[in-house]
């Protein structure tokens, strides 16, 4: 044993030294001018450094990329990207010119194809698929990133910035960077003299530069009620019944997709119907989505925080006040840390549409050529295994659970509910229920450590498909789970394996629950029930304050 | 269903209706007079608020109690406490007056045993105890504090806080109440006009106050060497080769206390031996640990991410910035919200001492009549179900886990790996290993939802005593598990029952192993492996730089 003599300051030193070609470039205090940016990379980004560009599935640093993909690859490559997401075409240029080698990330939505064809091609190292939270976490242990470029609708001169509405992952990859010696860089849409309210302190801010243009922001969470079917309307009938009625769900997260729009939609006019308004629904961890609109306007939610902003929901939220989250200045702040921290540890349910579920009850959103990644799902779609708080859901859920004696012997606990919804067939007769996922294929195509599997079957507790809702928590093993998934599954090969007898067994312990044994008529489950049947009516419910990007607006 | 005609930003009103009677204290910018501060609380808080007094087990907001204390309480009773902790007597005597009636917390500390005395008495209603991520999860959702009183280092009259070293929970706690219309009060060490850096920016502060005398603050995670017994040492070199070296644990954190102090102590004498150094503990989720000194001076740690700081330990963190997080500044932040993140999903282990295990594993620091709290373990000891990313750690105990068919099927993944670390018999000959925990006894006493678990059996893998190690994980089901910890449980009730010839065939199958089976030398084990014996050792070890609170001082 013996004491190391060595420097305790390097990260320290080597910032300054990058810093030095840097800070010629600060025109106004900490600005740089736009036409500089790829001057200032290049001086403050070493090779093989870990690079954080900030971009989850809403809002992108798409100038910011834009400049690090022209740097001079002699100076600058083989960068490990540490960031959410790489949603857009400009990311994947960066591992296609050799600027960046090695990705860890969370979701790569539409460029999921490139991201697996480039991991077969040898041009980008896929660390790990994590969800959002997970990554965070790594920021403070094994993945600090060197230098974070990120992005703000406004900045001062001093380095302060207004993220405002889509805050989302600003203040947690600013703050690892930061507080280890690292650079942060932030593109801005104005640079002003005075910010509505800080939201990152300039201290933590070492550049700021005005990006040509607004950063982009994907409508992720918006869905058209015209585009939701009878068949949706049904699952979503039987959810509300058979599920929020039935444990009286207070504190939820809705996953991504028309299935939980439905069930949005269905709150004020067939919760209504069964009583449920103030019983259910009360708080959620949420993205503003809009087909929650009628739902609020009716007066069914106390509260949400969001993990994100939702394009052209800013002004009703802020006209929400008693809603949402929003700061002194009026104005929304999302913060996608601290919701799925609360979507983690605080709901009683998530419930949340998925492509695929296998024979066991695992489920996944993957394609085999396509490496889609996960943004929150498995972070909420989980029993968190911390949790020692207790509400009657969580409870009663718990003491449904087949084999918690063998789990933790005579000692009671609750169970979070993971719910997932699956049509037995998708577009084009896929079925959905399958031997096998994809996601295994997935792992051998693109040489994963693990298939990226979104809900692992001890996790889910409930799946609902047009023919049934299965209460796989109470089962007692394995093998009756199988049984009640094929319950379920109608006319998919893995339904086709149902005994009869089984399964009427399993519908008369609860189990297994169709419409009629939830007493549900098929015949209503149609669009009438709808509290908004397209967009234009969820504009009618915010009194005009939800403003739908264009796209949306086919009126 | 119908829109609902309401106001949609009461508590955007009720605020500013609060904030009309306070406003006239404030004297220059936001600072008002110490002396006016009982004053400002009854202008602020009305009676039934659920209201943040910012203390956790180290930091404590003590002025502000004694302000709250102070209260008319013809004005202000029957608040809901939401608050990490209460181990200071000034927290208890709200509820003793009637000012407070309600509690969800963490930690009690000390004040375990008056939190039990008051529920019993009807002083206090418990909501629940939580872990701090969980609670801090709930800010979001269910439980947002209407008026945080939160403490600071300094403090600017525009209301920027430097939290510095201790930032702990202050970030999380004010952006809650913030954000949701609520009212923010700091108390500051000092109120100066410029700080060393912001770190929780002016816009989300209403009021500073320079209280009378620096915050409190409470050294929880100094361990004095010299206390350290032959039995742990033991333990520890058990938990070195048979867990740290056997999975190659890279990222972690260790729990409070002796055990994991020793281990600390190891890693620069038997640890380098083993030939470990650089294979084991590069990162660590952890409070600045005195004893952790020698380790780092010998070269063993890459990077430290801290919940919060440690008395006497400030100038020696800022002095080591390559394995600290340091600001630009260059004194540590601290973030309990971030690090208890990193906790749950970036470690592949967590370890740590626990005072009862039962017959299944589940282990609790909970007496009868004592209501302590978890503060961050549960969240970190146990198998966080939504991680994605896989390091060989995770993987090998997932490929051992003995159960893993059961719950997911053939699919493969990984496991964190759990260790819980108590010696046979405690002081005064009580035993560690129990037929039932007093943990049940506490429920029925206090009137708990639920015994207060602070690891269950399904998320512990290994056990140590001083008569070995029992991969739990390992198990094929609930009664192997049983016979496993029957058979390190020495000379307890629950230790005899183990049956001699179960016991043998579980050490062939390295489910159990003993010192002799790990090769270690019972003889070896004493105070002469210790990098330092005593405090005075540590603070040569630190340069100087380590400087202990006067109570850890005896030379």
């Amino acid at each position: 044993m013996s004491k190391v003599k060595r420097k305790w300051d390097t990260l320290r030193t080597e910032y300054e030294e990058r810093m030095k070609d840097a800070i010629p470039l600060r025109r106004r205090g900490k600005e740089i001018d736009a036409a500089d940016t790829v001057q200032l990379l290049e001086a403050v980004i070493r090779a093989g450094d870990k690079v954080n560009l900030e971009g989850n599935n809403q809002k992108q640093a798409d100038f910011l990329a834009e400049c690090l993909s022209k740097v001079d690859i002699s100076k600058i490559n083989d960068l490990h990207m540490v960031q959410s997401a790489a949603p857009l075409p400009v990311f994947l240029e960066l591992f296609e010119k050799g600027i960046a080698s090695k990705l860890d990330f969370a979701y790569a939505g539409p460029m999921g194809g490139k991201v697996a064809e480039f991991i077969n091609e040898g041009k980008l190292k896929l660390g790990a698929i994590h969800t959002y939270l997970e990554l965070f976490a790594r920021y403070f242990i094994d993945l600090t990133p060197r230098v974070s470029m990120v992005c703000a609708y406004q900045a001062d001169r001093e380095g302060n910035l207004y993220t405002g509405f889509n805050t989302e992952d600003t203040p947690v990859v600013v703050e690892a960077a930061k507080f280890r010696q690292g650079i942060v860089i932030a593109q801005a849409n104005e640079i002003v003299d005075k910010l509505p309210r800080v939201d990152i302190p300039g201290d933590w801010v070492d550049f700021v530069v005005e990006s040509p243009k607004p950063f982009y922001v994907e409508p992720l969470f918006t869905r058209d009620p015209a585009a939701i079917t009878d068949s949706q309307i049904l699952m979503a009938m039987m959810a509300l019944k058979g599920i929020y009625k039935e444990y009286g769900i207070q504190r939820l997260n809705h996953g991504i997709g028309f299935y939980t729009a439905a069930i949005e939609l269905l709150l004020p006019t067939y919760g209504e119907e069964l009583g449920l308004k103030g019983k259910i629904c009360n708080h959620f961890a949420l993205n503003p989505h809009p087909t929650l609109i009628p739902a609020i306007e009716s007066g069914w939610v106390d509260s949400i925080h969001s993990f994100g902003g939702e394009l052209g929901m800013a002004d009703y939220c802020a006209a929400r006040s008693d809603v949402f989250f929003i700061g002194p200045d009026g104005t929304m702040r999302s913060n996608r840390a601290y919701s799925q921290t609360a979507g983690h540890y605080a709901i009683d349910m998530f419930i949340g549409g998925t492509l695929q579920i296998d024979k066991y009850g695992n489920s996944s959103a993957a394609t085999a050529t396509r490496v889609a990644g996960f943004g929150g799902a498995p972070n909420m779609g989980c029993d968190a295994k911390g949790r020692r708080h207790a509400t009657p859901a969580w409870l009663k859920c718990g003491e449904e659970f087949g084999q918690q004696e063998e789990y933790i012997g005579t000692m009671p606990r609750g169970k979070r509910l993971v719910v997932q919804m699956a049509e037995t067939f998708l577009e084009k007769m896929q079925p959905a229920y399958v031997d096998e996922l994809d996601a295994v294929k997935l792992q051998k195509n693109a040489g994963l450590d693990m298939p990226p599997i979104m809900v692992y079957s001890d996790d889910v507790t409930h799946i609902i498909s047009e023919e049934g809702i299965a209460f796989l928590h109470k089962c007692r093993g394995l093998e009756e789970r199988m049984n009640a998934i094929r319950g379920v599954a109608g006319y998919t090969e893995i339904g086709l394996q149902a005994n009869p007898k089984i399964t009427k067994d399993l519908r008369e312990r609860g189990i297994i629950q169709t419409p009629e044994d939830l007493g549900i008529d098929r015949g209503r489950a149609n669009r009438s029930l709808l509290a908004a049947k397209n967009v234009k009516e969820l504009v009618e419910w915010s009194d005009g304050l939800y403003n739908p990007p264009a796209r949306f607006r086919n009126w």
